[in-house]
């Protein structure tokens, strides 16, 4: 039981650098505010977090995050890398979220304080199923072997019914779209029962199928309390479904967990949320150790976000994120998942996605780039085709829509 | 169904605050950052979400959080209330938090948002249980009738074996104590494992209760998985323990909730991680409206930190966060939760406490404030009590340690 858990922060500090890290490792272990007579040196080498690293970036006059400090005091920003032994905590990741993200951020000592990544031994991998499909189990059971899945989102998220909600996945069916997804407001509402809404969309996606020989994907969203989760999950299964959706900080870590136990289809997991725990560039979360704990847990698809998107989010963290749910978390455990882009994706940004991440393993949801074609959905789910296909060639999008009328009317509204 | 859900906002926006409002409820509900055809006036006043109140506060030049803005935007702060229709979601609490606390804190017209309060209308309370002890629950399984119930957090927190651990609590429950808590890093490590750790305690507590007439109440850390967790709430059960612990951020709502369905014992709910959804003032959640959710689901204690806390939360916001854990949730479900006071207690904050929560319905445990009395554990629970005592009296402090000896020799290092 060697094995440490390594932790790296962004810390910005009243004090005396080297006195933080030491607060915060000893809070998060063995020490307390007070010294005790108990926390012997043989038990503080056993069981203390260690400060490994500590690099000085710059001082700033006034602190990211209002606290109790000094009058005159400056504060300085720097670099913290802490570990643990595991054999605090052993392999569990709710305690590790305790351990990593416990009672440290309202520190006194702290005037901002971000996980920047996150380092797990191995036996997280063995404690830990990952993803049960990712990227190869998504293909196939969405039957497409190459390229990126092309999806969507039903809009509007909720007002219409079982049958209104089929009737747009019938336009998308026969669009050709790949993908489709509940948006996270959909759930089982009153209005658009969770069940009533599966079978009416399910009736159209098998329909599709026989014609297209190969069953569009849609991501049900069956968030809830767990048992509800399951029936779902069964309902969908029953249907010949072949995805569902589940918000991550609505359920949690156990719900997460036990979805992924139950499950014997792709888990499509949503950030919704995502701004509290990140949109403080002083505060919380980094998405690279974020995504980690979620893809142990089960997650088969992370939303990332996507490059020129309508929330605030600038394109470079987008990449790092898609990218980070690319990375194999262990050589031989990679556990990946597959990134979905959305939020206002056209064809224009293909290009820079696929420079970006250098894959097409992902999801890549558009709802105007799609809906806004003047010649319709099918002209709309090619012209997005055309332009991915341009993009993995390296041909300019002017370029290949010359003689691709799709994308060429495509070019006209992204 | 014409039930609605109330939430309150600070809202922070560099464009007109009616526009940016319009947005949040839209994106919310039914709109998108496009118009839809299939948006129609009917559907938007049957499921869009409505504006119900927005006044305006003041601006300012920089905005509270990075973004993609005009140059020259001015930045208005305003207060903003928002409905939805229960028919939207239906009574469910996970599909709720992506409702009021989804993707809008990424808003390009959001420069600071953060949830101030939230209504629910009865339909929750028939759907969920709220806490099953509480307070009265609490105090009788305690066996604690009135006044605070005093309590401790075993030090250090990690890295003391089972034996060590019940050696702690031994001289804790020969000293009087009411409450003992596990930290909220000691949980199930290979260095010290649940099941040994509570058999070995519990040994002492039982054997205490056979000399007191009353079981100390021990707060086990069973936070992990959801097997593990009834496992490790049965064996508690089964050792005569009266109380089990949870991190709330670690498990998530189904995880707590799917506690409070197996469990018979109290669930002391542990906040940790609190500060990086709280700790930016323009981000992120106030305690009262996050508070509500967890009792809902089934909290019977709620941590608040403590008056002149070690971290950086000011007073008055613990005390709010403690009026909002006693205040009902409704007048006929009014699932009222037990105050946990922490971080750094004494007796010297005992009547400001009494003061501002105007009950001792509450748990207040002290470290330092208990070891560090020069005349051993009991003599720090005593002390603790006769603050208390003083405090409910309305005597000042100094004057009723004039006869109290443990009290006043308490006055020496608190």
């Amino acid at each position: 039981m060697t094995e440490r858990i390594h932790a790296s922060y962004w810390l910005e500090t009243p004090i005396e650098p080297q006195r933080a890290a030491d607060i915060i490792a000893g809070e998060q272990s063995s020490g307390t505010f007070l010294a005790l007579a108990n926390e012997t040196p043989e038990l503080k080498e056993r069981s203390g977090a260690r400060v490994e690293r500590l690099e000085i970036l710059d001082t700033v006059d006034v602190p990211s995050l209002p606290g109790r400090y000094k009058t005159g005091a400056r504060f300085t920003r720097c670099l913290l890398d802490v570990s643990w032994p595991i054999a605090n905590l052993g392999p569990s990741l709710p305690n590790l979220m305790a351990t990593i993200a416990g009672n440290l951020f309202e520190l006194q000592c702290v005037s901002g304080l971000r996980i920047l990544d996150l380092r797990l031994p191995p036996s997280f991998a063995a404690a830990y199923p990952g993803p049960a499909f990712g990227i190869a189990g998504t293909r196939r059971m969405a039957g497409v072997p190459t390229g990126p899945l092309i999806g969507t989102i039903v809009k509007p998220s909720v007002g219409m019914n079982p049958a209104e909600t089929a009737a747009e996945v019938r336009k998308l069916v026969a669009g050709g779209i790949d993908f489709v997804k509940d948006d996270e407001l959909q759930a089982d509402g009153p209005h658009c029962p969770f069940d009533e809404r599966v079978r009416a969309v399910m009736r159209e996606v098998r329909a599709g199928a026989d014609r297209l020989g190969r069953k569009v994907m849609v991501a049900f969203n069956l968030t809830g309390e767990l048992d509800d989760m399951k029936r779902r999950h069964d309902l969908v299964l029953a249907e010949g479904g072949t995805c569902v959706m589940v918000s991550l900080n609505s359920v949690g870590l156990v719900g997460l967990r036990e979805l992924r136990r139950h499950s014997v289809l792709p888990i499509h997991a949503h950030r919704n949320g995502w701004g509290y725990l990140n949109r403080s560039p002083a505060l919380g979360w980094e998405y690279a150790p974020w995504q980690k704990i979620w893809r142990l847990a089960g997650a088969d698809h992370m939303h990332v976000n996507g490059i020129a998107n309508k929330f605030s989010e600038p394109d470079e963290t987008v990449i790092a994120a898609a990218r980070a749910v690319l990375s194999p978390l262990w050589p031989d455990a990679p556990m990946t998942a597959m990134p979905v882009f959305s939020s206002g994706q056209t064809g224009l940004v293909a290009a820079d996605t696929y420079q970006a991440v250098g894959s097409t393993d992902l999801i890549f949801a558009a709802g105007g780039g799609i809906f806004g074609h003047p010649d319709g959905v099918a002209a709309g789910v090619k012209a997005l085709r055309e332009a991915w296909d341009a993009a993995v060639a390296g041909v300019p999008i002017e370029e290949a829509a010359r003689h691709r009328p799709a994308l060429k009317a495509a070019l006209g509204f992204w």
